[in-house]
């Protein structure tokens, strides 16, 4: 009888000594402009958007060979995007082992993460786009102090995206001055620096998190941060650099710059949207936009049915915008910027 | 069989008819400080309040008969007052259905809709007074977002009175200024703007929605907007005229203005209670008041157990003061102001 | 059947005269820096802190024997802390009836009584130190409303401490200003007020209730509170003196000033825990230091599981800090100031 136990243990001490030796990544941390790591390198990070842990777990894709698969396409960022509904119904001890479980993958994998609280709305208000964003302020602060605690002596965790998508959605969720959100976003920082974290605070701005027109004048009030957006096609008429850069695209040049979604689809794609709908020429200007300004970015999504997405089953099958992205990752590995 | 079922059918036609032909009432506006119709040709209301759609339809009273009454009495406006319990216990839809009834044969009618969002108390602080009258900031912004949504097409739903008795009760519920109130109105108005509605949102000042002093220097920043107040006789003694213009008949000169609740009863009459108990004489006052000054007037109430009421059972049997306004209001018809 | 009965109504009368004789208590007020009684004669007091009422209830303490052991060891006031999760999970009508209790017991003793509503953390943003604190805005308000309107006839009711600790656990909780906090404390003086009570509101400042440097400048805009103290040993290194001067002290001169919590243990004692570690060189100065001052204190706490604790079992056996406080307190009897 112990001779056949014999094996089993053997491989659960493979497992154990593989886990052990994975180390754990540097601490990447803001220098300027951009995101260094320990020895003051400079890091831009090209990744991909995990779709909700919550929503991969129950249909049984919460597993390493996701996180392989995103590696395989040439990511080095994982988002990995908190549903508030999803939070509240799974509860906190358990979403935080799924959360466990998808950090130690990344971390087994040399990725890196965002932790991502992922409500689109007016959170001054509290009044969103849909019932699947509702939260409060005091859930959104317990969030990131409960994050800034359990996740603060790891290094994989790099970046904490304060709230996805910022929207007053023209008035239909009341009005939010850029000071009333950036008060809502400095309390934030403040808690999850106070609970020991030292990631880095990502900030987003208004209309669905596009623009940051607000920060030349007015930037948050915090050192070691980075700011965000979701520059979409349709969010503006091509041609896009002048405008990007007018909108957002100026910030890169004083503090590290992250898009942490970025698509596109074809208009008769399954789930095809505005702002999503585009082509080829929008993968073309956004990446050319993204290395000739050293900014990061995560593609918009890792999941075969929200959209615009990357594949289109579990076999990994690119759709259109899968092919042009995992091309234009696997070439960074290859050698670009 | 069939030649059985046709005379039910040409009933069940005639009454569809009679809802198609029903046209839907003109839009009405604001045009400096009177109501108008698309044509421009002012509106003075004279209506009477129903209680809570809720409580009508559990008592089976929510039916076409209540309201031809209430047309029958002289009514052109009709009060819908929304208890925030009434909302949350019959919840949003089957609520909506009950509104969409009352608004359908006000509409056959040709009767205009207040809808009212009936809580007591100071928002702020979101205390109250008494449980019934419990609400929060965000469900209040829900239920305007909600209504605006709903009937941004429907003119006889012609007035959003957004919150029903401001008070801050002498301290007991803390304390509102009227900047903390007013951004809070302001508020609800750019979510009903932007949800569509065209609706005219009718604004209550303090002292459970009598006093509106403060509109002189410092008036709701939003245009196409009236003004309430609910001038209850014992607010102010005798004489009242000079008295009622200093403290709210002052804004008619300059805004629309509605008294959502007029009303009376004798001391000893069912339901006296602080500050509805007068006699005739305020009904002259009164209406002397509003026929000189163009001002809209609604009464309280439609109902024969909240006082003060207008009719004692369901044969709609006046009271003292339902003798009193019927009359009343039955002889604008017939040509006065 | 008749004669059997008669000795328990005998018992029953007997009760009953003794509760009505005892007379209410002298109505507490505030004048220039001291707490007076109606005769305007000054009072200091020296109490003794139960545990939660609903804790006591439940071990079967909560009863007269627990009131006269306190006097019995020279309290003239007893604080109630009465913790938010007790409060919502007895529900409000079952814990005033055991407030009702406890405050009878206390006047047929002639002790005074603190009701202290017993959260820690940082009230403006509702974060907390641990699940046992939560509370809301509203909750406070409506609390501090339904004691005002209870006991505002009620003399031995003499303060209501508004917040036990604040605290923003140095950022973990997020910001809160003095500005903030005062604004949120002042609304309670206002609703206490207006609901018709005459208990003396105290108000504490930040560090856990440690710290008042702030009253200097910028006092409670309220007449007739008064401040509060948690002067622990280990919030300030020896020699304290001059420092609790600088910190809290200097407010006694100004204002009534009751140190509400008070106490040590030796640091291998049962719950020992910073701040609370030390030894009677602690005793001696604080004892010293508010007999010196005319300042009010209270020990922390009458229980032998919650520390620092003053007895350790049932038989009210002192612990060490017990026998320190019970000879300190019996000496005043004695005639110290
Ligand atoms: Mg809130
Ligand atoms: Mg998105
Ligand atoms: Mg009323
Ligand atoms: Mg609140
Ligand atoms: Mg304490």
């Amino acid at each position: 009888m112990n001779l056949v136990l014999i094996p089993l243990l053997l491989v659960w001490m493979a497992g154990s000594v593989a886990a052990q030796t994975a180390t754990r990544p540097d601490l990447v941390r803001v220098q300027g402009n951009t995101f260094v790591t320990a020895d003051g390198k400079p890091i831009v990070f090209r990744g991909l958007n995990a779709s909700d842990p919550d929503r991969l777990e129950k249909s049984g894709h919460w597993n390493k060979a996701y996180f392989e698969e995103m590696k395989r396409w040439g990511a080095t960022l994982v988002r990995l995007p908190v549903h508030p509904t999803a939070w509240r119904s799974r509860g906190k001890e358990p979403y935080l082992q799924l959360l466990d479980k998808g950090v130690g993958w990344a971390e087994e994998l040399g990725l890196y993460v965002i932790i991502d609280w992922h409500s689109i709305g007016n959170l001054k208000n509290e009044l969103y786009q849909s019932p699947m964003y509702e939260t409060t302020h005091k859930e959104s602060f317990e969030f990131w102090r409960t994050m800034a605690d359990h996740y603060k002596d790891n290094t994989t965790v790099a970046f904490f995206e304060l709230f996805n998508e910022p929207t007053v959605m023209g008035g239909k969720l009341g009005t939010c001055s850029w000071t009333e959100w950036k008060t809502l976003m400095e309390e934030t920082i403040t808690i999850i620096r106070a609970n020991g974290s030292k990631a880095i605070p990502l900030v987003a701005g208004f209309n669905w998190a596009y623009d940051l027109k607000e920060v030349a004048n007015n930037p948050i009030k915090a050192e070691g941060i980075g700011y965000v957006s979701h520059p979409y096609p349709m969010k503006r008429e091509k041609p896009w650099a002048d405008k990007w850069t007018a909108d957002w695209g100026y910030v890169a040049k004083k503090y590290p710059l992250i898009l942490t979604e970025v698509g596109f689809c074809g208009p008769d794609d399954k789930g095809a949207h505005v702002p999503v709908i585009s082509d080829e020429s929008y993968g073309d200007a956004i990446t050319s936009y993204c290395d000739t300004n050293k900014i990061s970015y995560v593609v918009w999504v890792f999941d075969p049915q929200w959209a615009p997405m990357l594949f289109s089953d579990w076999n990994f099958t690119p759709t259109r915008q899968g092919r042009y992205f995992k091309k234009a990752m696997q070439a960074y590995k290859a050698g670009k910027p």
